[in-house]
């Protein structure tokens, strides 16, 4: 459904992509309201249902912050990825909610599903992958347990402690916020499409886009450091991909936003060229892509700018935000609606 | 595997059980130390690995206490129980951990993976599940996420706060320590032989049987009302078999343990009977049981009796510990080594 979707050129009136009934299809949000219907909610939840991490008050204005992410072999493994970078991404899809929060991650616990059939030699590449993702985050792994499964299954719950006016929230943004990212998209469809539908890529950018698939990386310098900049409104990771993200932030802050600038990586304007693709749309509606999406107060700008730069990263500057609900994308004067359609894995590959 | 062990009398010398090669048979132990080979161990950690939960240190002797468990459909779900029963499971069994180590659980998070063709009725029935097994307990439920796999599976992950010296480890039990559980065995093992092999009940039992099975309680108010006592020297819960439990500790602490009066069900002696089973075994090599195995200071035991009948429950003398670390079944003047087998899943069955 997706991949068809992609193939339509961008700025197209109508997406016409048939929506298979499967569970991700219903979808995820309705799935996911169908279980909170039933679920009794803590008084005074610091965080709400639906953002990136939950939240538990312990001292005063102190939260104990908390996240679980389950990556799934069928759906979350593509070809061409090892188990030792499978273990290292789950860690890091994680610690991406945590960075996008502008919370340090202290410790994780691993919950491994694993076929019957797994062996000693791979067990311990997943081992591996696990330590060396946390390690590079600054994380330990605390404790776990392993079961057999079907599926190969690494279930990762994370925690850290933050001060409650520290979190970055989905729900801040105003209109004439800035909106911002940490890196130019659209590198892990293209990937993608390289090691999962056999499309070509020049030499100079094939491992580039292999890399942003194969060795996602958290941007956790930033998110802390914006958090501590005090400019943030507003902020999301890109998992889902940009489109999504922007329209995740919209709704929980009752915005929209008028892009102007899409952030399209140069490897990715080359490899839609040599494939006939277009690159707006491989930015757009990407995903497994670990950026932050970011709406920041524009008075602000220059110190959010400079704490991305202290902590060795980049801001760019996409577009702002307007007290129109909805998600435009401005392009020579042209005004077309960002849909939101989200990452939809690799199961319709 | 473990059913053929089963079906061996109690007491004989040797019992001829192949073990099949698969991952857990490995076993999970060899498994888990593969894995724990290979990450890096956080300098100064409250629990060492391998104990019932983990922990982190935050203010002082205070520790965030975090536990994760998984519920697997095809190794964890016996036939007979609903997908609202196997929520709440996935949620007992957690809290168990907690009631093991004398820690109040506050908070979860939850991490489906779902088959594609799941109904909505069935996701309510699942929701509605975790939210019963949760607000038994006084945990909340803050978040989660889902996702598609081919079992159907439940991770979990619970929080709590707890002073460090309030928690019950496995390894502080002393020689003549006082052994103690929380109520009598075998009923699971029994009542997994009715859903799973056809055995059969009399009416006046079967229910009990299933009960246990179905809807398992944890051992929480026990639990807690232990730790305050300052009574008890390790603990342990018994999901894995009465058996395998008093090994974990025996390792753990150092010691062994000789067993004079194995706490059988009455109604798993109805059930033995009936069957021509041995109703010991049953109550030695079961699982998915969760009492609470512990070990208790002599000269405090009358405190730990007070404090789990103010609790509610009961504490039953079971044995004592030992200098000599071997763990024996002393029965009529006989003494018989305790083998260290522990609940093998449905899978075997």
């Amino acid at each position: 459904m997706f991949k068809n979707c992609l193939r339509l050129r961008y700025f197209q009136q109508e997406q016409r992509c048939e929506i298979l009934q499967t569970l991700r299809d219903l979808g995820e949000r309705r799935v996911i309201a169908l279980i909170l219907k039933h679920l009794d909610e803590m008084p005074q939840m610091p965080i709400p249902f639906g953002d990136d991490v939950s939240a538990y008050p312990v001292n005063g204005d102190e939260l104990f912050v908390l996240k679980t992410d389950m990556l799934v072999g069928k759906t979350d493994v593509p070809k061409g990825m090892s188990l030792w970078q499978a273990a290292r991404k789950a860690v890091v899809m994680n610690v991406s909610d945590f960075a996008a929060k502008g919370v340090k991650p202290l410790a994780a616990l691993v919950s491994l599903g694993l076929p019957n059939n797994i062996t000693g030699k791979e067990l311990e590449e997943i081992a591996e992958g696990l330590k060396v993702g946390a390690r590079e985050y600054g994380v330990y792994i605390l404790g776990g347990d392993t079961n057999e499964a079907s599926d190969f299954i690494i279930s990762i719950s994370m925690f850290g402690v933050a001060k409650k006016d520290a979190l970055m929230l989905r729900s801040g943004a105003k209109p004439n916020d800035v909106v911002a990212v940490t890196d130019f998209f659209g590198k892990t469809s293209a990937g993608l499409k390289i090691l999962l539908e056999g499309f070509k890529a020049s030499e100079d950018v094939r491992s580039v886009l292999l890399e942003a698939v194969l060795m996602p990386k958290a941007r956790l310098n930033e998110g802390l450091a914006l958090s501590a900049s005090g400019a943030v409104t507003a902020a999301i990771d890109s998992s889902d991909g940009l489109a999504w993200s922007l329209h995740e932030i919209a709704k929980a802050s009752g915005v929209g936003f008028i892009i102007d600038n899409v952030p399209v990586a140069s490897e990715v304007v080359k490899f839609a060229e040599l494939n006939g693709l277009d690159p707006v749309e491989l930015a757009l509606y990407g995903g497994e892509e670990y950026e932050l999406v970011l709406t920041i107060n524009p008075n602000l700008w220059s110190e959010a700018e400079k704490a991305v730069k202290q902590a060795g990263g980049t801001l760019i500057k996409i577009g702002k935000a307007t007290a129109q609900k909805r998600v435009f994308l401005e392009f020579k004067g042209e005004k077309r609606v960002i849909k939101p359609v989200g990452w939809e894995h690799f199961r319709r590959r």
